[in-house]
């Protein structure tokens, strides 16, 4: 730190991604990635010319984008805004819609990125508990005044919501926004998208890093009515007019133009899921019901770090958030199926 | 705008980005591009393996990327943070250097994004008007508390100051940090790279959206001290800590090594601003002197917006700023010799 920070930014609390090594061979569970490269017209898509004429700057309006992601979810294009990743999404959206007296409220177990956004703005936050057994209930919104921001399905858990009880909470009060983060809804969840057309109130944000295999691409949007897309234009065109590149643009049009692939990529996670989430039941752990790519799985004779550790020293990385509410779990990302059997033999030789 | 959007949010000041046609063939003189292709390196880093690994997440601390540009300039990687565009970089500078008590400071005629980002962070600033001739005086900043924000060379005048000045102004004051935004340094301007050994305060700010034909490749990049750059990770960390995606820092890479051609492209674009100051002084234009890949012009019997409305009108887009000091003028970027030609040719119809 410098003697020139600003007291703002003395302030932040960065968040610390999960490790990225670039030396050695690890199984790689902890960042929820695809154990799946992208769909082949992805390759093909960077390839071409467009995605080639790189001297000129990239569409300001992501209009090929926008478009690809409306037609996908059969909405218009003035309901979407694509973004560098989902962070940088919520970022625009932490800015949009939170401020003077009106806070963010989001959940004490959650992805701890929310955080480290509400202090870069100097936002006030409430933190609402998740119940004893790590489930969200709408209710304990109910009350809270501000912007709330809801992972649905939730990370670290992987537990989820339906949408009918995000429209409850929706129009519990209709004069706050509900950002739903939907990082990880295609893995099992059901998505709001289908809520926007009814409710003004609603942002729906996801991300092409899971389910799309793009998280080296780093695409993420956003979609709600035309109101809300438009005030987080505000935001963008005051922070980065051009915030996606051209080859991340042909990429993620091409991501999203091959369903056929994204389905069967969904489909092979949940089922090495429901794999993974067997063995390790057999062996004695507590597997929270997950509906993302990741299980939150805890042992009652080998505490959360021990694990991480243990699985680390054995070639696999996994995520352990060192929390009252986490420490005795680690997050496992779903991955192939060999990666599992290897994760498995590998907590079979720490338990033994 | 919604009915959700914060107090702070509808203070921002959207900065309007340079026409990006889709539809028609415009001869493309408004947002300072290259007209030249990338390094023929590029396109085979982008096809390359590592590029194409897109279910994984970049590299979070950019090692590759911040290796070449360290290599380039001959600091230590440690000096450098590499972004998704100069603009993000920008962004983070301001958070991270600007708050209570220390506003930004900056001139009344340079880069309109510094006003965008000011209120993105609600941040206060000092505007300093340029001297009668458009000149930076740094006299004119000794007296000014804050952190100051320089364009060397100015956009959109392309004045540039000398080292040996931004040196003085260091100097005056070494307890806030000065900025030097050489967006357009390469061609034909000195950078203050060289000064960041001597200098703590000093944060150079540069991209590879002009000089480097990247401007659809989204990367800008910081050289300063360990610890300003610690700073700005600090920011980073707090907004998109995968900031720059694989394919971006592929091409980077590929274009920061290619020097050669690096070279000849700058030194066309200044053969080709030479070329085009003198056939514009020929029809009666002053030319401000650039040191910049664009012109900043005026003509005694014709508004900068009617010459902006009669080279669109003929197929040639430029750039006109519609304020006090800048409305007689338009900023033309300088392109290939055929394009100038035709700028050339342009600008006598109309005339005549």
């Amino acid at each position: 730190m410098s003697q020139f920070l600003s007291p703002e930014a003395a302030r932040l609390a960065p968040y610390t991604p999960g490790e990225q090594p670039r030396d050695q061979q690890y199984i790689k569970l902890n960042t929820n990635e695809s154990p799946f490269p992208p769909s082949p017209a992805v390759a093909a898509a960077v390839a071409g010319a467009d995605a080639q004429a790189l001297q000129l700057y990239s569409d300001p309006t992501c209009a090929a984008l926008h478009r690809a992601i409306a037609r996908y979810y059969g909405v218009e294009e003035r309901n979407v805004l694509a973004g560098n990743g989902s962070d940088e999404i919520l970022a625009f959206a932490f800015r949009a819609f939170c401020g003077t007296g009106c806070p963010a409220v989001y959940a004490d177990v959650t992805y701890g990125f929310y955080q480290a956004q509400t202090a870069l703005f100097g936002l006030e936050s409430v933190r609402v508990p998740l119940r004893e057994d790590y489930s969200l209930a709408v209710e304990d919104y109910m009350a809270a005044q501000g912007t709330v921001f809801l992972a649905n399905p939730n990370a670290p858990t992987g537990l989820t919501l339906p949408p009918s009880e995000i429209r409850r909470l929706l129009e519990a009060d209709q004069e706050r926004v509900v950002v739903v983060d939907e990082a990880y809804v295609d893995f099992g969840a059901e998505s709001c998208v289908s809520l926007i057309g009814e409710y003004d109130n609603l942002l729906v944000v996801q991300t092409m890093s899971k389910s799309r295999s793009l998280a080296g691409g780093r695409v993420g949007f956003a979609i709600g009515c035309p109101a809300l897309i438009e005030d987080l234009n505000r935001v963008k065109y005051s922070f980065n007019p051009y915030n996606v590149n051209r080859m991340s643009m042909a990429a993620a049009v091409a991501a999203m133009e091959d369903k056929d692939y994204f389905t069967r990529c969904c489909a092979a996670i949940r089922e090495n899921r429901t794999w993974t989430a067997s063995a390790l039941e057999a062996l004695g752990f507590s597997v929270l019901p997950s509906s993302a790519n990741f299980l939150f799985a805890k042992h009652p004779r080998l505490e959360g770090q021990a694990l991480y550790q243990g699985l680390k020293a054995r070639g696999i990385l996994v995520r352990w958030f060192d929390g009252p509410r986490t420490r005795d779990f680690v997050r496992i990302t779903v991955g192939s199926r060999p990666q599992m059997e290897a994760l498995s033999a590998a907590v079979r030789d720490i338990l033994a």
